[in-house]
């Protein structure tokens, strides 16, 4: 019985030891014979041994956070030179005010507001001196009502696991955090469709569901830390966005406080509803600066009968695009993942993660992740294609895992990327929409370009998306190697017609960028759709948008 | 050969009278021994004289219309009440300018102009004197320039297949038709994404990527003469969003002119792209009222390499919810509609367009299908689905269709509903979004409440997707009859938090009641981005919104 489960478990195969009709065999025979068998046990182990045990899958930023010492990070103000607005500072009176309304759940602590003041990434850091907890849409309301006539500015904070400085204050912005707002309100298991607050932890919700038989319809690298209020308000895309579409589709409706404190209730559960402008659409993305959103409604979809993920090496990105192809017009409907790493990523997931590579070194990595109700159906595409892209030498070799755990295992390889980076020292990082067939030269290119004043220049990302991930490491910040890399990068993406930010949103850091994937009709419109909604500026500023003088 | 392909074009089964074992069989077996052949044969032909070769299928409404004599249809000014706002009227000098903008695409002959000032439905009429014909952006540009400072109201028209008198004028409004506006303007098989102008009539662009091996991803009865500019800036839903998604999901781009005639181009090709606010969600489904809408940037999907429809029988509704379950569960990624009628629309379809009912005749109906990229996997799950579901008795009666023209045959007994109900006389359309559990409650509920005062009140839609098309039909219109309906069903709609227009939009017909649906926070709020971007309101005025002081 134990051995049967293995079989499993996990499948791996290395086709240039094996003949190909052997091969071929191995991946055909899914209840395969006792020489099968052998094999495959065989391979388990030898997969076992691969991933140390000792090192554990680790999926939250959070955790991270505590590996990491705090360094004392440069104050944003000073590093970008940003001049305050001239909003009211807080005062005794102010918190006194928040007191009585949230007894015990405002924080003015200097040094537990510290990780709610740096970005994850420790590159951006406020100065803020107030951190609320508001446990519901009405202590929001009150507090934004208040902050509105008081001209205090508002910094909303989910998981603060924003990756262009969007979560955190650039100067003493009041920080409003969603961590209390974490209550599960309805699921109904016929329509799939969970409603909730805007503090759910994303993985959370997703275990939540899986014990019901659904998912969520979006998984991200932070989803440990990430709130779904947070996923929303950035439009988070992440590892499902290839087959369950964007958040555009799957957000069903939203609740809003908007900046004078008025709560704007669109949390339908409804599939369809043309009934005037879908309002919540302008809040998915916009980053907290039109409105907090208190309350998600959301389509999920039904847990996967069948998941297997196939680790492949590449070597090359032709290849990588060959393949890609390939496998959507064979894997149609089952194709759930196809992400890209190079090798440079995968040297670092390995030397700072201790991750184990377990497939032989190549110089591109595929993941690619089927779902489907019926495992026989699956097996047998996944069979068809792999046993296409080994014969036609696309890929050269590559490891199958349908076992719970060991798709975990590979897939840490892939999502804690970001991770590894971070141990390099200071990253600079791109997160670029481009035309597929152009994706990776924008790498070699900024690595040609940057020749050793960069320590890394790694690329990855979600290729069935058109999603690379640039990131550029050094041992500390470097302004001249910032001015190598910008506006180059995006003047090379504008070229393209591609975005400058595919899916991590423009929060501070990218926000003077804007023009290079949005036209100045476009940029203006913004301004007035953030001027009609927030007239004093007090929600999330120094954010999204450029001010008109700037 | 030939009778090789008859096997593939067409299965049929008839459990009742056959014993369940054989009926396995014959389902599990694709390619199947000689006595499995005979039975198909035999019912091919069967399926054949059901179907009368005569009754081509018909999917364009244009056709429909000049099926229909013109009869005069009561002006919407005088029927509903409506006063004129104070728009300009068209003068000759004005008439001079469009001339010299577009030579021989200005209509103002009368006879000429009466189709396009009546709805497909003959419920709404308005009486503008002349129609522009736009070939390009900057035309359409030029002419709302002018009609902005002349103060002269536009109505902007696309097929004109609005079914809520959203697309006709209500007075003497500037028809701006996109009719000529249908070039393609870019296809990438790799990516899948299409550009194109706003006129393309929606089949013509399915079967222009057809045969590149792709389809659009939304799919509508009234596709034959629906424009993709209308089907956005309606939002259409249809029979494909439970597979693909919506429009909000699958744009990607689009360009746009707003009322002071200023063109905002966010006509991008990628999949990802969250720099700023996502603009263009505000015009899908604003109906023509805040900007029109001149190109479309939007993702196809893969032509599915294998699709099937059963057309079932199901002896009551609380069966057709839980085969809709039993479906989900045992189709899962390759079910791609769900679909239902009443026998009322049955015996309508029989009636007046003389469409053959190819099973038993049942309380309700079914359309399942599926499309995938294996056929023998697809019929292998639809096998065992639909023999789990006729052993268990939630369906009785079933034909199984694998060939395109069955299954075109099929589907025009529920595409061509709304057809067959304009043959009735007046009708009442009601398009509404509920929870599944409770969409047929509307129907019998309606049904006994109208009694002998409605011809008929029949009852079908998109199942999948919550959405129930409640038609009610008279000899002619009834002043009183309606009062009976309204706001009747909109307050049992919104006692359920349904919407009271699920995927047909507000139009004219329905404005008044965005209240149901909408709070009056969300409502403001809509009037607010109205007067932000058509500031003195000439883009289809009467529609979608109810004035301030309505």
């Amino acid at each position: 019985m134990a051995a049967s489960i293995l079989v499993r478990r996990c499948q791996m195969w290395t086709p240039s030891k094996l003949p190909t009709g052997y091969h071929r065999k191995a991946l055909n025979t899914q209840m395969g014979s006792a020489a099968m068998y052998q094999l495959k046990k065989k391979d388990t182990q030898l997969l076992k041994r691969q991933i140390p045990s000792g090192i554990s899958h680790m999926t939250s930023r959070s955790l991270h956070l505590t590996l990491l010492c705090f360094q004392e990070v440069m104050l944003t103000s000073e590093r970008y030179q940003v001049q305050r607005f001239p909003f009211a500072h807080v005062s005794d009176r102010d918190l006194s005010f928040f007191e009585r309304l949230m007894p015990g759940r405002v924080m003015t602590d200097a040094d537990e507001l510290k990780p709610f003041n740096v970005d994850w990434l420790k590159t951006v850091r406020g100065c803020s001196k107030v951190l609320l907890k508001p446990r519901t849409t009405m202590e929001i309301s009150e507090v934004l009502r208040y902050c509105s006539e008081r001209n205090l500015a508002v910094n909303p904070q989910g998981g603060n696991t924003c990756l262009v400085g969007g979560s955190v204050p650039v100067f003493d912005e009041i920080i409003l955090s969603t961590a209390l707002m974490n209550q599960i309100i309805s699921f109904d298991t016929v329509s799939g469709i969970l409603v909730c607050q805007a503090g759910c932890i994303l993985e959370n919700l997703n275990q939540y569901l899986e014990q019901l038989d659904f998912i969520m319809p979006l998984d991200l690298a932070a989803k440990g830390s990430c709130h779904i209020g947070g996923n929303v308000a950035t439009n988070a895309g992440g590892l499902r966005l290839l087959r369950y579409g964007s958040l555009r589709g799957t957000v069903l409706g939203l609740e809003v406080v908007l900046a004078d404190g008025s709560i704007l209730n669109c949390l339908t559960s409804l599939r369809k509803d043309n009934t005037g402008y879908d309002l919540k659409q302008l809040f998915i993305g916009s980053e907290g600066t039109l409105g907090i959103v208190t309350a998600v409604s959301i389509l999920c979809p039904r847990k996967p009968k069948a998941v297997n993920l196939a680790f492949l090496g590449c070597p090359g990105f032709s290849q990588v695009l060959r393949t890609f192809t390939t496998c959507k017009g064979m894997l149609g409907e089952i194709l759930s993942a196809y992400e890209f790493m190079d090798n440079e990523c995968m040297k670092l997931v390995k030397g700072h993660l201790k991750l184990v590579n377990p497939v032989a070194e190549s110089p591109f990595y595929i993941l690619v992740e089927t779902s489907g109700s019926n495992s026989v159906h699956d097996e047998e595409k996944l069979s068809n294609f792999l046993d296409h892209v080994m014969t036609s030498n696309l890929v050269t070799d590559g490891t199958l895992a349908s076992d719970d755990k060991k798709i975990k295992m590979l897939w840490a390889l892939r999502e804690r990327i970001t991770e590894a980076l971070t141990c390099e020292g200071y990253v600079y990082k791109y997160d670029i929409s481009l035309p597929v067939e152009k994706i990776y030269d924008l790498v070699t290119d900024m690595r040609t370009k940057l020749g050793r004043s960069a320590k890394n220049v790694v690329g990855y990302g979600h290729l069935g998306d058109g999603n690379l991930h640039l990131n550029i490491t050094a041992e500390s910040y470097s302004h001249s190697l910032l001015e190598a890399i910008e506006p180059y990068v995006y003047e090379w993406t504008s070229q393209y017609r591609g975005s400058i930010s595919a899916e991590h949103g423009l929060g501070f850091k990218k926000k003077h960028f804007i023009h290079y994937s949005k036209p100045q009709e476009a940029v203006l419109l913004m301004q007035q759709f953030k001027a009609m909604l927030d007239p004093k500026g007090i929600l999330n500023p120094y954010k999204t948008l450029p001010v008109k003088s700037e």
